[in-house]
């Protein structure tokens, strides 16, 4: 078996024009050699392969789309059960060796590509589940995948149908090359609610989850053009405080003044943590752990084609606490952050009912960066607040560690130079703001390099309506992971 | 025409045992003078006529608790227009012209029973509107009086129904007797969202609404056996600010520590505008104009009978911000105070959804006493809020002046010699914590003594679930009214 890009470095490094890729040097200075032929022809084909990909990657997206796979609704729960049948057909179709693993919660499709047992193994994980949608809010019918162009309309088009498609695209022709890469698929269906049943998953199927490394398309881009990697995510605590001082609504004509609202002193504490002016955390110790980020990796975010303009133009904010492209990147990706993300409690309806009510809750939740650890930061918070405010209830929903992955080491080069072959131009390490659970996972019980190679660009309105993706980032992607898989193919197990 | 209680006073006076009301002694001491023969005929009367009007007045409550005139709820529209039908023909049948009166809300009843134009006019003043109802926290249905030994449970039968009848029967009875005063009876069907067509309809009839005197009876006791007397009103502003930073939510991966979080915000303004633990507002200007109580007036409020902790367990609350009799009393009758009633925005379900909500809306009144002025308080707490944030938005919902009425003159008289005479015991004067819009704007135009003479429990539940009333504090009513009628009846208008 030929590993074409080792002899294609190997003949022609040195031999480049500037600022000319040697993939492309490769053709322009030497088609005679065997080997070099083949390359040649295979890279000649793959766009060519690729653009004949599109129909076929459209019905599969349409079918995808079209299975309203909303994890957080009860009511999908069939509709969960549908999508789990028809993406193990998908794989089947494949070539793969399926089996769908129940949890206690939805299942996971699982599935194996094994060719050779003594070739290199792959696993590939994406999400299927989607987020609800309100359909009034879209200008299509999000579970009918709409075609505009080279776009893609629906719910789950970019998180994560789409980059799913395209890495089993990918698979399925690298395995018509006969690259010597086995695979392994995880598609989990609850990645939307925090993935609360994958570490069980993870823990159950170790022994038929031995691989070398894992490939993640969950990921996205800060600017269309300008690829990114992703080696870090940020962690996550998430909490509710609830203050019960009553039974029941009292008037606050009989009662106000006296009676203690706890909307108020909800409202009282959330000051106490924090300056939402600023953002600014008040609790000693929140910030000890935060691990200082490099020069190097600054330049790699500032490198990443984001404009702090456009940022706030994608999310529709008015006005940011700051706004200085590198400043917005590194407080995102590097820095920790705390945010009220609702209050239950009191009237909400029209106008106002001068009520005081019984009780309130704050939902909650502190993003974390390496190094800080959610239990400890969790404690902080609760010993904050408990010893201004005994009363006050404290429950931990959701936690998640920050992780931080290989920029350098050789599937971070593959991953570069596969960027680097699909799109044209060397990708940026970046870090993600968010939380992907499965990573934290994998990472702690797989203990292979993880690689997140995602597709998704601000303007495809990941978790908004009109979700969309479209076909340049799936062809790209598409080439991208075939070139992935070839490299891989050829790095030697340590001993 | 002879007026009972001039000659009796006039004849006993003097002749009293101590402790012993002079109203007793006259029939302990003599029996036979004409005018005392009569006085004593018709207070033996009264007690045995009262018992007597019994059946008629759960029969009519009945009916009015019937009607479920709820008028925060636009679907009764239907029941409301019944309720002031029903209630106009209630008049009508103890001889007053009636008319409906529209508003650009809901209408008023309004009766006349003018016997002689010579004769003053008392005015007397109750809503047949009620508060919203959830019957599964009812122990009965609340539109079905339930009568359970002297204790009457439905859905407005101390607020306000059941009151109205107790004067409606009082008239009834001193009509019969020749008491010499005309009678205007004014019955509102939205009191209990604020009055907002009030003011018009008095403004509109005022030229027939001229009279000596308003009797209003919906203000509560602080004991049961502790008549009182209210003379205060709190004041209200009521507003809501709202503060957009965004036009969707964002995942608070993609952007949490960059993104404004308006509910962080707000949390925080409410914060700067009061200390939640203490009450205590931080607004400059907020106290400058607040009445000092006197040392009489805080003895009155002490000898209501009021219990802190009776007053705890009656609104359930599991603590209050303070604790002493006296201080929480005075907090309530004589102290503004404010209040956060709800926050909207953001995610309010099960768990924990981390977004960044785009906008949210704090809804927030304050009560104010004599002699705040709430408009002025408004612009304070603008002035301080604008200042610190501009861009927020503020929207004045409600506002409605503080009351102080009279505690000395002819009719305060009246009404302690009534109620020492219905209830044995002289009354307190207190000051109310509540708003009632109308006794405002009753007192701006029509320019004369109004009265509170409520009858109203803590345990009666104002608002509450299992609201109810009470056959005792109703004959004791319908006596204290029959008095305080025959007492003012007897008062020259200044000249």
């Amino acid at each position: 078996m030929v590993h074409l890009g080792q002899k294609r470095r190997g003949a022609v490094q040195g031999e480049c024009y500037p600022g000319i890729e040697p993939i492309h040097c490769a053709v322009l200075s030497n088609t005679k050699g065997l080997y070099l032929i083949m390359t040649t022809n295979q890279l000649d084909n793959l766009d060519v392969d690729i653009s004949q990909m599109r129909p076929e990657f459209e019905t599969q997206l349409a079918n995808l789309v079209a299975i309203p796979t909303i994890s957080s609704d009860p009511r999908r729960t069939a509709d969960i059960q549908r999508g789990v049948e028809f993406a193990a057909e998908l794989l089947a179709n494949s070539g793969f060796t399926t089996r769908i693993v129940s949890t206690a919660g939805n299942p996971v499709v699982c599935g194996k590509l094994i060719i050779n047992p003594s070739w290199p193994t792959v696993t590939f994980y994406n999400h299927l589940d989607v987020q609800p949608v309100d359909p009034s809010e879209w200008q299509t019918d999000p579970f009918n995948l709409t075609i505009k162009g080279d776009r893609y309309f629906g719910r789950g088009t970019v998180d994560d149908k789409g980059p799913a498609l395209a890495i089993l695209m990918a698979v399925q022709y690298v395995r018509e090359q006969n690259v010597p890469l086995n695979f392994t698929c995880i598609w989990e269906f609850e990645e939307e609610v925090g993935s609360a049943h994958f570490e069980d998953f993870i823990k159950a199927e170790q022994a038929t989850l031995a691989t070398d490394s894992v490939l993640v398309a969950d990921t996205v881009w800060q600017a269309a053009g300008r690829p990114a990697i992703s080696y870090g995510l940020r962690g996550l605590v998430s909490f509710e405080l609830t203050l019960q001082t009553g039974t029941s609504d009292v008037h606050s004509g009989l009662a106000g003044g006296v009676a203690r609202n706890p909307l108020g002193e909800l409202a009282h504490i959330i000051t106490e943590c924090y300056d939402a002016t600023t953002g600014h955390v008040n609790i000693p110790g929140f910030y000890d752990d935060v691990q200082p980020v490099t020069t190097a990796e600054l330049n790699g975010f500032t490198a990443s084609g984001f404009s702090a303009t456009d940022f706030a133009a994608v999310h529709g904010f008015i006005s940011m606490r700051i706004s200085k492209d590198a400043e917005v990147l590194s407080r995102i990706m590097t820095e920790p952050s705390f945010e009220v993300h609702g209050l239950v409690g009191g009237y909400t309806g029209p106008g106002v009912k001068n009520i005081i009510p019984p009780t309130a809750t704050a939902k909650l939740s502190a993003r974390l960066v390496p190094n800080q650890d959610p239990v400890r930061i969790f404690n902080l918070i609760k010993n904050f607040i408990k010893e201004r405010h005994p009363d006050i209830q404290m429950r931990m929903v959701d936690m998640c560690n920050p992780y931080l992955g290989e920029t350098q080491g050789p599937y971070a080069t593959a991953a570069t130079d596969a960027t680097k072959y699909a799109f044209g131009i060397a990708p940026v390490f970046v870090r993600e703001g968010g939380s992907i659970g499965s990573v934290l996972t994998m990472s702690k019980h797989l203990k292979v390099p993880i690689m997140l190679l995602g597709l998704g660009l601000p303007e495809h309105g990941y978790h908004s309506v009109n979700e969309n993706f479209d076909w340049l980032q799936a062809a790209g992607g598409i080439k991208l992971f075939v070139k992935y898989f070839t490299e891989i193919a050829k790095i030697q197990r340590p001993e």
